[in-house]
């Protein structure tokens, strides 16, 4: 139980937390039993050991004076500032600014899957490192300054590992991020170019995992924040920011069905959480959305339990091409289950033939090269429609969480249509005048 | 002669220029003779075999409220529609919308390299594709539906072949793109996901060019638009956003001195246009500025002929890894070199080692992975310091116009720091703790 002592909320911290400037967020706040403490680096409730989330007082905002604030920011997550646990002055620090990415509507795409309410993609490959990650990494660097650490730090296997590192170049951090040894080479790469620490962890990363909590409970840990672990409850509230977007980039409005992929499962609870501060605000009109979650068929685990009726998620043994939403035992699974029958969405998961059809449905009808987390989304999109799941004649919005470049291999087999000689002749030979 | 004779003024053009609105462009204008033409798919002058160029009217802007209109605009290229031959609808076409790419205020690469004037890294990694290639096809793809095309074409050896792919997809065009055949398989990928004709050519660059100039000539060819031939006046007048765009990110004011990597030449004196037309529509103060141009050692006969003094530009034959930029025959060299006399700027080459160089310092201070071409600029601009042609005292703003990702292998050497076992005491004895 070491470990989890010092991640609690007793934990000291680096800076005291009367001297933290985290904008609106005023304490932490567990999601299970509702125990309160200070802001600091602790993820776990000391109480009951559930996750701690950020609470805000957002009591002095005027809707109308609030929304002109928020258009007159700036064209990145930070004209969101004042729902974020962040400092007023926080886009004036370097920080790599990610956001604002493109709502496409997606036309071509809709009429392939008859899709006549309306249907748009949210494309975050158009981030900084290329995934939606560079959202959550802006928080959660922003929380490491307030506490005071000096080493940002995170286990991966992919995706965050380059949007950490990044991140902590701009803002003057060091870095050191741990990873499964054998990770591909592009990734490795990608990751090491920033010039921090890339630590290979002998083992699966359920094993970096682990060792990463070791470290934070250790001295040699002192002044590390990791991302995804003593961070979360910052780091989580990045997602939230997709759900601003989508509204705002829709008109102030509220879609009617979102698919949304599940990979520890806490962007779609923080997608939910974000939607509802909206409406609370006043910024949107209430009115109902579902909620769908989209999974690869070799990671399931909420699908399955979705399907059979469960309220717990059983762990599987991931086995996909689908690597960033592969997290076998995820931990927001219960509250993705509550979510999505609470708001009458649905959870669904697609085979990686599916997945690479997706991939190549979107390049095809609306030039976005997804990586196989946008697989997943549009193959279950697809998938939901022919079950009568999700309700073509409503406005939906599909996410794209990565870029198509970092997962090549899916698509690989797909390559020239002819070779031919440089003559106009070869040319009609091929059959191409 | 038949290739020029078809491609010259003179031809008859799919739709006839009185029907075509391309917004305010009111001709084609010949960049050394004069000679004016109706817009039409047409890039030589019939008198000369000059290059054509757009002309515009753009007597009816009053400065204030043009710089209103822009600001209230959306944020990618098209906010600057009033100064480009699109129509004045074209955001609600279907269309990639690139551009509004962040300007980084580099502050940590400043201290690096001593600039005190401050120092702004342009990053077009963050267009749709990650290449700026984007801004120029969307004007191609523009000019192509005006003039009927039903498919779009080009000749490239990487960042283009997808920029084109993307972009045909989105907007519902045929596309078949024409490479060498013996491309990275990345890129060939990257090509081929949009599920367009993607043939390979049976030789080199030269070779590709050569053959796409014949199939314009012939009634293959008929219906299509090569963005970088046909359509190129269109294609070109894209490099102007960026000039736009980093002036207005930096307040509606001109940078001192910009960094730009020359390949064909053509983005280099397009956004001499682009800041010449920003002080004649009165947006910004007008004072001097100088434009430094940057290649690569191993392709660098502009660089070769600035040092010269000479106002041709002497072939090469590429050897470099920025082969973004490997262009051995600029067709825009002879104007590079006037342009960055006339200013006050220089032209300057690396070495492919300071070409890694720069990918790394960029990636280390500022979280940028750039490609090579960001390489070879940011080891241009170091090298522009270090022989006093560049002055740090003043607002230098380099260009990044392409995307680390699909230049892997240029820092493909640069891996883990360490692999340990997840175990305190094996973090301990590699020196991490």
């Amino acid at each position: 139980m070491a470990v989890q002592t010092v991640t609690t909320a007793s934990a000291s911290t680096t800076t005291s937390a009367a001297s933290v400037d985290l904008g609106p967020a005023t304490a932490l706040s567990c999601r299970e039993c509702g125990h309160r403490v200070p802001l600091g680096p602790v993820f776990a409730c000391e109480e009951c050991f559930g996750p701690l989330e950020i609470a805000y007082d957002f009591s002095s905002y005027e809707a109308g004076e609030l929304r002109r604030r928020i258009e007159a920011g700036p064209s990145n997550i930070w004209r969101y500032a004042p729902l974020l646990p962040v400092p007023a002055d926080v886009a004036d620090k370097p920080n790599l600014n990610p956001g604002w990415t493109k709502l496409v509507k997606a036309d071509n795409l809709a009429r392939e899957l008859g899709v006549t309410g309306g249907l748009y993609v949210k494309d975050d490959s158009g981030n900084p490192t290329h995934s939606f990650k560079d959202r959550v990494v802006a928080q959660a660097l922003e929380a490491a300054r307030a506490f005071g650490f000096t080493t940002l730090s995170c286990s991966s296997t992919g995706n965050l590992a380059g949007a950490v590192g990044a991140a902590a170049a701009r803002a003057g951090f060091r870095s050191c991020v741990f990873i499964p040894h054998d990770l591909e080479q592009g990734k490795v790469v990608m990751a090491a170019v920033y010039g921090g620490e890339l630590v290979g962890i002998d083992g699966n990363y359920d094993d970096v995992n682990r060792f990463c909590s070791e470290l934070i409970g250790d001295p040699a840990g002192e002044g590390w924040g990791f991302v995804n672990v003593n961070l979360r409850p910052y780091y989580g509230e990045g997602s939230k920011t997709l759900a601003y977007e989508i509204c705002e980039q829709l008109g102030w409005r509220l879609p009617d069905q979102l698919v949304i992929p599940i990979a520890s499962g806490s962007q779609f609870t923080k997608i939910d959480k974000g939607l509802k501060e909206l409406v609370q605000l006043g910024l949107v009109e209430d009115k109902p959305y579902k909620l769908f979650g989209a999974q690869a068929a070799g990671c399931s685990p909420v699908s399955v339990a979705y399907k059979a009726g469960h309220d717990v998620v059983r762990p599987q043994k991931p086995d996909t091409i689908a690597k960033s939403l592969a997290i076998g035992n995820p931990a927001d699974g219960p509250y993705v289950l509550d979510i999505a029958r609470r708001t009458g969405g649905a959870v669904e998961d697609v085979t990686d033939e599916e997945v690479v059809a997706g991939i190549r449905l979107l390049a095809r009808t609306e030039g976005v090269f997804a990586e196989t987390a946008g697989g997943v989304t549009v193959g279950v999109t697809r998938k939901l429609i022919e079950n009568g799941l999700l309700d073509p004649s409503l406005t939906t919005v599909v996410l794209n969480t990565g870029d198509g470049l970092k997962t090549l291999d899916a698509v690989a087999d797909q390559g020239l249509t002819a070779t031919i000689r440089p003559s106009l002749e070869s040319f009609r030979e091929a059959g191409l005048g």
